[in-house]
């Protein structure tokens, strides 16, 4: 089977092109392909069909398990399609099981592209608080598809937030009965701020493409302002998301790095 | 760039053939390629070169630095050979920094082989001890080209073993200047031993195949016979080691999952 390995901020995929959409991906063959020692490795799968005459996001957890939407996946994806499924406009549209997305390509070769996706709108659920080891947290709940609490450290520094020992935190499981992703930033300072992110049920990762939206949302929101455009710099890059009254954008960075053949029978 | 991707009781690799020894792989391209995210992923990376008229091991740390051995990466390499290289024979050497190695294919096709390799002699340095978490330990020190300390426990039975916390041990620095690789086992029993390790530098690996030498020669002796056949289970599988008089031989699994094509300009 053909695959191809790329990333978003260091949110890998494994990219399976299927516009006919007749492979049958069990649970089993996805976490094959995700594992990173006996298979290609990656975050997630990026099953890549044609549904109802529009391109659509079949997108896999390592586990094997349905996800709904990944915002570092969508770019990636429509990284693949504008540069090999023969999509020639930079604006279109993907299907995703959270609905429509609406991207655009800014720049995009073989490897490298710059992508604006459509995130919708992030709802502010209200104040809550948690524990990380030693540190309490105030944050901001937002909802984003699904649950993050964004939290913003008075006065905190990139170099500080970079040596904290980021464990699993203790949230407050009536504000978040289905569990809760947690992002740690730095106020807002010329545009920008640093976050690391713990996500829920995976731990710390490189990258989170909601959670930068949800930082983003609560860092204007810190800052005393209800829009603008923040650049959101996490583990593996650097996005930058703009908040409006119509919604979310996440702009950032996809690459594709690797393209090749892996033998079902061998994972 | 020409890549393959392939295992040897899930320690992983990123495999190069160059036969000419052309391609000039500077420490920063094999840590590109060997970042999990960013590039491909794996454990090390496998340059496959003739050199003296000889195959020639060139096997990098995933961090770029060079090594001189890899007991795991010798059967992958021995794969690779006899199934794309155009290697005939089941018998042949490898050329290695640690000096040659024999190698004899007992089954290969494109995917999945059975390799054994001579380890040459391992040496007992003598008895030492550690401490892991609560646990203390006693093992023998054995020197297999890299040092180990490995410890049978006394009763320790898999299910047990499979739930320890294998935390980083604390070892004794005059007994092991270099640092220490360490193996923690359950005793000889039916000729086979389960078996984690703690790779110095590195933590917990899935094999590590020096480590599996250490570990068959300490339960050997602490069965009270210094040679024999022991089956050695890991996290990442099972692999046999027979000690005797002329030496140590492991003999294990390959996979070959995947081969493609990578742009290093993207990693």
């Amino acid at each position: 089977m053909n695959f191809a390995k790329g990333h978003g901020t260091e949110n890998d995929f494994v990219i399976v092109s299927d516009p006919e959409d007749t492979l049958e991906l069990t649970p089993e063959t996805v976490a094959g392909l995700c594992d990173r020692r006996a298979g290609i490795g990656g975050d997630g799968l990026l099953h890549v069909v044609r549904r109802d005459g529009q391109w659509f996001m079949d997108y896999r957890n390592a586990d094997g398990s349905i996800a709904e939407m990944c915002g570092n996946g969508v770019r990636v994806f429509a990284h693949w399609l504008r540069t090999r499924e023969g999509v020639a406009e930079d604006r279109f549209v993907i299907g995703t099981r959270a609905g429509e997305r609406s991207v655009t390509i800014h720049q995009a070769n073989d490897t490298d592209a710059v992508v604006s996706v459509g995130m919708g709108k992030a709802e502010v659920t209200g104040v809550s608080t948690a524990q990380i080891g030693d540190l309490s947290l105030a944050g901001l709940g937002v909802d984003v598809g699904n649950p993050h609490l964004a939290a913003v450290i008075p006065d905190l520094r990139a170099e500080q937030l970079a040596e904290m020992d980021l464990v699993a935190p203790v949230f407050d499981r009536d504000f978040f009965p289905q569990g809760v992703n947690v992002e740690v930033l730095t106020p807002l300072v010329d545009g920008a701020v640093h976050m690391r992110v713990y996500e829920r049920g995976v731990g710390e990762t490189r990258s989170c493409g909601t959670g930068t939206v949800a930082a983003a949302t609560a860092a204007l929101a810190d800052a005393g302002v209800g829009e603008g455009t923040v650049d959101v710099h996490v583990p593996g890059g650097r996005v930058t998301v703009t908040v409006d009254d119509e919604g979310a954008t996440l702009t950032g960075p996809s690459k594709i790095v690797a393209t090749g053949e892996v033998d079902l029978d061998a994972l």
